[in-house]
């Protein structure tokens, strides 16, 4: 941005440069008041816990270590992950799970933790991937000292856009994800009036900035423009053989 | 949303009502591999305490408790707020603080705190503000059972934009503001090309979604456009008589 | 945009830096055919006259010359101003006219003409205006050779952002508006998930390329946030005593 | 958009229910003259005739009729494309012309024309394109009952985005295009931080808005990401063995 500094001195040197030239008026002067709005007063939100996040008043917990009650299979029956200790652990024999709630656009907070003792590979060590309105995946891997194609790391949009850094912790250790999500709007004809687009910040670092969203996010191909309306949340049950990931304190604030 | 379902199927009856249509090609398939880009290898980030939001490893830190080293008092001299105990206290006799290092596009973190027996009432209660690029100020004040004007509360684009939502703590604990801005892009006639946008978190909960910033915070009269190039953090001493603000753990990443 | 360039020639040093790195696959090739969409084919649409700018196929005429058939006079009653000659001029005693036909996203043409004689200075002079979707005003006025602020200029969004040059035709000569609009899209709150977006070309000059719209276009006050859906075009009569203006080949076509 | 109006229509219901709530201050009132902006007072430019959209005064003129001296051959050498009658046509031996001069953000103007008798079918028929800053492609092809992958069609981004309806003129009639384009702003790590954008208008017709372009424009393979500073206007000889199309009246007026 340096450039603007060299437009500011040039704008003002301009400015000299026409001092001798016509006079307009200025602007009137206003008052303070005239620009203070009052209404409508703002809805007031407990936040969560400062140290561990819990969820803020108005957020709905999709999994608070009790039960999977808000989740399907993905097909309508019981989701059949493991749930023990207050953490839910993939059944690789279960496929994904998926919100019984459908949302449009959202901020979404959840933890993941892959096992200590993690083996596997490339985009076969911890993969699984958070799916918004069931169409769009942020991806999860274990990225720690593990390197993959940059469009498949953790906090990518999955074969879309790489994050901007790697601030993986540790195998064993618990990842957080704040993602706010907005969802798009489509014309008449099915194409996107506004793509969608979502923020990513993983363990407090920046991976996404408002980062446009193409296409769905496909593993075959390039993006594509699917018309639809609120949809799910679904978590991924990646078929690699892998030790399974873990999640915790998952909850989402709706955002019309 | 709801009536882009309608369009989705829509465009599946569109799809029955064509099937007798001329047929046209299909995309060639594609393989896995074509959509997969190893380059550049994304920078390793070592992420803060998960409980303490204490810096991440390629964050500057503009105060770890110590000291104002990374500061001054808007005019070159020494920042002159008290620091005890790990916190630094504005001195309302000793104007702003002002970043001595200027910053484009960034991702900001910084913890606040009004004295519990804190005084005044709607604008005269804790105020304080954080001005991005010296410029836009993210507004800062005890909002906690405190009514004021909505673009003059934590968390408004001051005298522009309210927040989402009032999602303060109490008196005497700490608020954590975690911001994300990206600096505008000017043309030659210093109007903007892109204007500034901010994401603002407050203790978790979304007040601003990449919100645009019309221009420049005035106190008095409409936001103006003034073209600039990368600028410092400045926090602000207000003038009101209610006991003085705290901060604490002040962090920045560079977005370039 | 000069400093592009130097960021080329930084990567380009960069990777002979980076000769010696680890090497990492190159995504797999792809064929000409992957990328080659055929469906949906798209809409033919004949063009209008090339010297004429008469009204493509697809469009929706507003005025031909004969009649405001299309048009009220904004209380549901007949559009009264004086059709003549395939010409149409505002009678000063009968008000605005809108358009009977409420429209969204749309492409507008008009042109329109202050009398050779045309009397008066400032704002007073051939003072009119087209409101698109009844709420944003793109200023009408005779602007050659008479200064006015430039935000109340021909081809300003009225009273927020100037046109980017002054292309007035001389009075007497017919003026060419060329006018791309996007509607808004609104939060469940009211605000604007998107602002409405306006290109203004007239007589063939880009005065306003996909300028945001702030708000309503306010004579008196800041703009405001008013929620609204598809609203009609409205055609200004001005209570300025200068000579009325003139409008001829008004046709629309809509952009859903 | 309909929508919208419900949502109309529920916030003056709220507005109802709410009529009994405490009563908050209105903003203080203001005077027209607040709003009223003066200066920088815009500069005069003469806009070209209205039958034959010559080059507004403003403009810099690639093509009068008269000679190629705007244009290279590529490589530095002249531009030997044949001119006659006014039109310049391509010769199919010698390659693309490209301007001698670099360009920024601008609003470009070009007539074309095939012959009456042009030949072959699909992109084989009267394919040319005009490549903006030497990078991305608005495709040109004699599209008259001439079927096409759409993204291939006239007025695509070629093999990006399709043209929202098909506004050719037969063969033998001259073309339109006005394309306004806004240069794209990069990153310090060579990622867009604003995409390109263009709005192409065919005919007096629509076929893009303000469209993001999305990276070059490939014949094989996604679009890339390529930083780049101001780069000249291309025009393409394509290959294909249909008879050659030829250009008129091409002028451009920068927007910095």
């Amino acid at each position: 941005m340096k450039k603007n500094i060299a437009i500011a001195l040039t704008l003002l040197s301009a400015v000299c440069a026409q001092a001798q030239e016509k006079k307009y008026p200025e602007p009137e002067g206003m008052r303070p008041g005239m620009t203070e709005f009052w209404t409508p007063q703002r809805k007031v939100v407990t936040p969560g816990d400062i140290k561990t996040n819990s969820a803020p008043s108005d957020a709905i917990v999709l999994f608070d270590g009790k039960n999977l009650d808000a989740w399907h299979n993905g097909n309508g029956g019981p989701a059949e992950w493991i749930v023990k200790n207050g953490v839910v652990t993939v059944d690789k024999t279960k496929g994904d799970i998926v919100t019984r709630k459908n949302f449009g656009s959202f901020q979404l907070h959840l933890e993941w933790c892959v096992p200590a003792d993690i083996n596997g590979e490339g985009q076969g060590r911890g993969n699984s991937g958070v799916f918004l309105q069931d169409k769009y995946e942020v991806q999860i891997l274990d990225c720690y000292k593990n390197e993959t194609y940059i469009n498949g790391m953790t906090g990518s949009i999955y074969k879309q856009t790489p994050p901007q850094v790697n601030a993986m912790r540790k195998p064993g250790e618990w990842n957080v994800y704040d993602i706010i999500y907005t969802a798009p709007v489509f014309k008449e004809d099915g194409t996107y009036l506004y793509r969608p687009r979502v923020t990513v910040i993983h363990n407090g670092v920046v991976l996404q900035n408002n980062t446009e969203i193409l296409g769905t996010t496909e593993y075959i191909g390039v993006p594509r423009t699917v018309p639809h309306g609120d949809g799910p949340i679904r978590l991924q049950m990646h078929g690699d053989p892998s030790k399974g990931i873990s999640f915790r304190n998952i909850w989402i604030r709706e955002m019309k």
